[in-house]
């Protein structure tokens, strides 16, 4: 298996243009065309991690904070936050830029967990990730609590055997 | 405002067939593509809920536990799961039915938030939702601890001021 | 072969929205599309009933009586309404579904026939099709009327050799 | 109003070639794209025979002779075959041409009613249709008995009030 | 190989209404789905010629005069303009029809290169091409010039090397 | 009317993973697909420099070297060449960047001329460009001579009056 990576080594932008087919009926980015643009970034973010083929496991969460309108420029960019043994957790942010009003707003933020898997569809080891930037450092830190608490969503860990939650809920962190 | 209303009157069935233009490399359904698909098929289930136009809040939690390949009959069906005053959680479940084989494969789960917008795009009150079967009770219950984890994980409430999740943690359910 | 089955058995529900992308300049489900959305979900009803893979055979009758605006919830329902040796006859209900103003119009219905073929492509043998409601044994028995018509009007039937349809020409149903 | 056209006036030309996203899980074009580009030349036909804005009332039959593959160049060719006060038949014949093997082989035919609709999408006049050649006279004649057939099944002519096709199952013609 | 074939032997006509789906926010066919439209027509021209599989070498020049609006109806009209040793020129022209105003307007010409291959994706040689009218005739001339053009700005002919090119530069032709 | 920008201002950067329905029957990326992504990576690039609505003018030249596979990761990067009054240059990169076998392979380039419109759809000013690198200085100086081709070939200037391009094919460049 391959050394550690850096995060800024899986960066992918996505930028488009926002179509009218891709946009409901107030003329917006249609929220499901969003989570569609947001996983195909994030695979690519993870292929490029792992080097290897990679399939989503699960979609954390999903923010829609601010509409991103028809013919707006949309742009998507994704890292990998951090690598457990056979999964790594994926950061998506997207921004409306808008050139000629010259903003660029921060509409959406999702977390995506993918899997490398090899020919046969099974899983395989990736290699860690190494943190560099302030930002990708607390992105890092805070994806442990949210695997720990996937697993006791899905009911594969209970409440009470996780670490990091465990000391947030006790107002210790 | 509207008096309170029951799950099942928030039933939505979404069938249709994978075509190829909707899947990936291994000819499995692409994750995007799904997620798009259960975004629309809560969008309804939430506009029958509350009798309003909606929007998509976020996108709580997906699980990908089994490829859906292409052809295959893939059969969505959302339910409102609790009403908060402007939001409400809705639960999409999704199956492969394969007649030919005579097996329905429960393939994932999606947990989004909708709200409920008047015309000028702003939230507004929709009716209680009314839980009558076990699963639908078991997921209303359910629905509380996962809104106080949202506005925790979105910093709008602090882990410590959770009421149903400090429990959880502290092993008291 | 398998024993006959249930005209409920093939019972197939198609929820969606209206996309922009589906629309024509009068900002309507454009004709073609649903065409589309019917052969899809009537071919579904048809290999529910077979549990075999099926191919449309023809059209055979579709009616437009009401746009489906953008935006609007569209609803299909098809069943089969009844089974010859190798092919079937399907019947598609359309309705337009406007929970905001609690409106369910019934748009379109549209009658296709379908066949279910082996691995080589050649037609097989398919179960009988016992209707059980009042609306369920009319389709069944029109079915039948329509197959006759058919046959005429490609030329594979002489109009003199039918048995139902004479009947109808000549005022005895 | 305008004085009358010929068919040959409304001949409508739509060549182009099966891409991946319109096959099915057999690699040929699927039934229901098939339809919707059939709706689509028809109605460029019909707009071409009215000058109008044109809507489709009903599909009248489609028959599936041929599969259609992936990547095969399919031409439709429509015309219009008899204009009645508001209404027109459209016929849509479908070949598969294979310039590498120099076979054209006719796949499908379809036959199309559109209306003819002012800016309120109200039903308006439109210019009679003269046919010329052998085969506009034959499907100009047959026109008239399809409009009573189509009549007759939705239930807006009695059988035994039918010119045409009572005199059809009598043996007459 | 096969002996010259004319230019006409190669027209394709791709006749199409402009669905919401293609336009950008001006309500316009977006400039990226015309270049689509316009390789597709090109294609099935150069596949008529040849009687080969075929692939895009490169676009030689594409002119957008004029917009074609949504619901517009959109005609593409290609030939061979020349043929070489393994490759053709192809031209398109695009045309506006509007029936409703009795226009039509030509609002685009493109200019393709296609190679005809082999199954194992290596260029094969191809027929000659007979120029007839006037047109025809003028194109076939200076196909020769574009292709000495072509040649000179990939770096793969030296500008003093052209023959045609540097006639036209020197005043003599 | 706005200050010169730098090249690196306009950059844009498109990556994406070619999907099934983006694809031939040789299972590559369609060749009037990959010029309607490059066509929208183009036209954020022209609207990042001019901060205005922008619109095709033409396709200059685009190369296809390389077949992209399905599934393959595609990555487009457009930046402005030249500004002219109202009118830009831009140039497109395309690579096929394979984590897997860590490769990045130079697939396509391509040129295309954008103008800036106001909202009456009329062509304003717009800022110079920049260049700053060795190879947008040299691409910037070859803008040049390509307009003036442009120009010529489209019949509004004289092949002998131009300047850049009468140099270079007397030998002089």
């Amino acid at each position: 298996m391959q050394k550690s990576k850096k995060a800024a080594e899986s960066l992918t932008v996505m930028t488009n243009i926002v179509l009218p087919n891709e946009t409901n009926s107030l003329r917006n980015l249609f929220g499901g065309e969003l989570l569609s643009k947001m996983d195909r970034c994030a695979s690519i973010s993870a292929a490029r991690h792992c080097e290897r083929r990679v399939v989503t496991a699960s979609v954390n969460h999903v923010s829609f904070n601010h509409p991103i309108p028809e013919a707006g420029i949309v742009v998507l960019e994704s890292k990998v936050t951090r690598a457990f043994s056979t999964s790594m957790e994926i950061y998506v942010d997207v921004w409306l830029d808008d050139p000629i009003n010259q903003r660029k707003i921060h509409t959406n933020e999702g977390i995506y967990t993918f899997v490398a898997v090899d020919e046969f569809n099974k899983p395989v080891p990736i290699p860690a990730l190494e943190p560099e930037t302030e930002e990708e450092k607390k992105r890092f830190d805070a994806a442990l609590r949210r695997k720990e608490l996937s697993l006791i969503l899905s009911g594969r860990m209970k409440a009470t055997d996780s670490v990091e939650l465990k000391k947030l809920f006790a107002g210790e962190i």
